[in-house]
């Protein structure tokens, strides 16, 4: 694992309450992005014997050790202490940075603690990493065997204008020098994926089961096939490959077949709502939208992409039956007679709001988010949708397990993707 | 820290695009709510040696290592290999659960692998942990010193069921006996929260500024003051204070001082949306909601609460100034001597949505989320807020800095508090 990244975070208060570590998460996407790999994450309390111990750890394990946090100008950012007592290295005090801290105490009217003041001490043979948006400068230790050392501060703005500013340029002018030895930038394995819409997370897998059955045949092996992940969010499924280039490509084209039409995006960050309003701009047309049990969730996607007034002029909330009546003219026969929760109400929730707002498309949710209001007939997750166009409509059927944020998300999502589906189609 | 919890995810998977260990977040909340503190957490790849190598350390370092994936059916399984090579223990296979496999893939017209025949192999001296809804079985292996390791699937629901069902209570089993030297259950040690809104982080930060300056005397010293942690969240600033019971109690007294009518509530996953809701609910009264820029995000968290229908019966999404104009009736006159997002609009919106909805409170909002839109005298962030009542209305302006998602969702919560301090004040 030499050849890749180990990312630490620091500090007693993320263990608390089970709080995950977002540095590490992003600093894994910046790595990546870089070819390079993060093989280790870690989440530590502000404890200097713990820190060095798992300094000394993830530093024999991987090439490039990053630590956030815990070296700002209380007694418990030991993180400096830590990484020096790892190597045993002495702490250096630099004067000009302790006069630079001094400095921006005085012009605050305070003095600088010989606690803060600690934030001038860095590991005998450390290279400093400015700060520009804060107080705490950070670090890049070399070791032998070329492995390095990363700390930063904690604070998320600061460690992120740090890493890509500071010291990621100075990595990649390291691994380009000759006869380096340490963490290498692999420019030959690649992720991709693709996201899909309107099949089960169990749908997907099934239809791409030839490709996981060629699966790992070995752990850690250069020659094994690529990484497979089949991971599931709010209505869309994402498949992610990783592995060598070619592979990756010919994993990728096997389940873009697989996965046909319901394949909407090849980018990790594009949603359902995203492709949707691209669909409508294309086309110079608009989406008018009628909610029930989702409660503004849709509209709240469909509003989220920048642009969406482009393609969204209105659109309305009739939670109460009494609402669908007066403010959409759902026929109150329809009501009585099939339920709020039923097709002939999504319909008439559809053309609705097609008609009031004038739109190319009126898209419609009605159902039972839960936890309460089910029944037998009509159980926590039925869900119709309805969608009505010029001279037209279509409505779907939805049985959703889950809670009821779940449900609400999934119901909006599968909504987008019915409208993107008949986009395509017409 | 050996009184003390390490939780380790592992899976190649896990490590890439920076995913979160959501697994470990829910381990360490169930630990907490026991008593059992967590000092370190772990994600690593599917690498015999290193997870060994982890296992070692966390266990040297925490008296309980809980781990998580790596015991299924697949070659890259590799976590009871792991455990057994940490402490130098064979691993037996054990016949009975093996025919259990066995007759499980018979079930399924499928042959027993060798692979998959690992599953009934477990450290030598090891419990096994039923597994009532999957297949593969977990571990407990109690280690000399009473030191705990455990072991369970990745699967979130299996590991739930598993962790609540089968490990804890064992844990607990075990701590009760005469003489235990492993994890203990600290009772004395607690953790409070205040839930507050209406005030930016920095505001909050300002307020509650003398109680962090009593701040930490030494490092894991109980003589210490609590732990305390300023969150911010989408418009709701979480204040946490971990540490013995009645200083705990002391500083929250203190905070819920400083702090005044802002405080929200002291449950940790409460929103203000349930706040509002509950409000509304005790005095029989119903809330509509006009929205443009947030696009339907308002309504959304209002109807993210179960019940919300005996206080939400509609409400209008109306993006387009035609819109504004058409459906809730907003003069045009104001619409163009003022713009959309100015007062007057916000005003005549929340009164439309009252008087449409024939509900006690009209609220609304009209600003610019960005990226685009803003002008020099109404920049991106700029937010009206109007609530409307019998016989009176009010309006708030907002200046809110990041990007459209963190815009849209703050003002939403805004618009929420505006609302929770009229209903508190009425």
């Amino acid at each position: 694992m030499t050849g890749r990244a180990a990312l630490m975070a620091v500090g007693t208060e993320l263990l608390h309450h089970g709080r995950s570590d977002t540095n590490g998460e992003e600093i894994a996407r910046m790595l990546e992005a870089r070819g390079i790999e993060t093989d280790l994450r870690l989440m530590i309390v502000d404890d200097v014997d713990a820190i060095a111990r798992a300094v000394q750890w993830a530093s024999q394990a991987c090439g490039l050790v990053s630590i956030t946090g815990g070296i700002g100008p209380t007694l418990d950012d030991v993180t400096r202490d830590a990484v020096a007592r790892a190597f045993d290295l002495p702490l250096v005090r630099d004067d000009e940075e302790e006069e630079r801290l001094a400095a921006r105490e005085r012009g605050r009217g305070r003095v600088l603690t010989p606690t803060a003041a600690r934030q001038a001490d860095f590991p005998a043979g450390s290279e400093q990493l400015p700060n520009p948006i804060g107080t705490a400068r950070g670090f890049l230790l070399r070791r032998p065997g070329d492995r390095l050392v990363i700390a930063l501060p904690g604070v998320p703005a600061e460690m992120r204008r740090m890493m890509i500013e500071e010291a990621l340029p100075r990595v990649a002018a390291l691994q380009a020098a000759p006869g380096w030895k340490g963490v290498v930038a692999d420019r030959s394995v690649t992720t991709r994926c693709l996201k899909a819409a309107g099949l089960t997370e169990a749908e997907v897998q099934e239809r791409l089961v030839p490709l996981f059955s060629d699966g790992p045949s070995a752990v850690n092996d250069a020659a094994r096939g690529p990484d497979l992940t089949i991971l599931s969010a709010a209505g869309e499924i994402t498949f992610l490959a990783r592995g060598r280039q070619e592979q990756v490509a010919a994993v990728i084209a096997r389940a873009r077949e697989a996965l046909g039409e319901h394949v909407f995006t090849e980018t990790p960050d594009e949603h359902l709502e995203q492709v949707v309003g691209r669909l409508l701009d294309e086309r110079g047309e608009t989406v008018a939208v009628a909610e029930s049990c989702t409660g503004g969730l849709l509209m709240g996607l469909v509003t989220s992409v920048p642009g969406s007034s482009r393609w969204f002029d209105c659109g309305w909330v009739t939670y109460a039956d009494a609402a669908k009546e007066r403010v959409l003219s759902v026929p109150a026969g329809d009501l009585e007679a099939h339920g709020a929760v039923s097709e002939p109400v999504a319909l008439a929730m559809a053309a609705a709001a097609r008609r009031l707002a004038v739109a190319t498309w009126g898209l419609s949710i009605t159902g039972i988010a839960g936890p309460d209001g089910g029944t037998e007939a009509k159980p926590v997750g039925l869900i119709w949708i309805g969608l009505a166009w010029d001279g037209g409509a279509r409505s779907h059927r939805l049985n959703l397990s889950g809670n009821r944020e779940t449900i609400r998300l999934i119901a909006s999502r599968v909504a987008l993707e019915v409208l993107r589906r008949r986009l395509r189609a017409a």
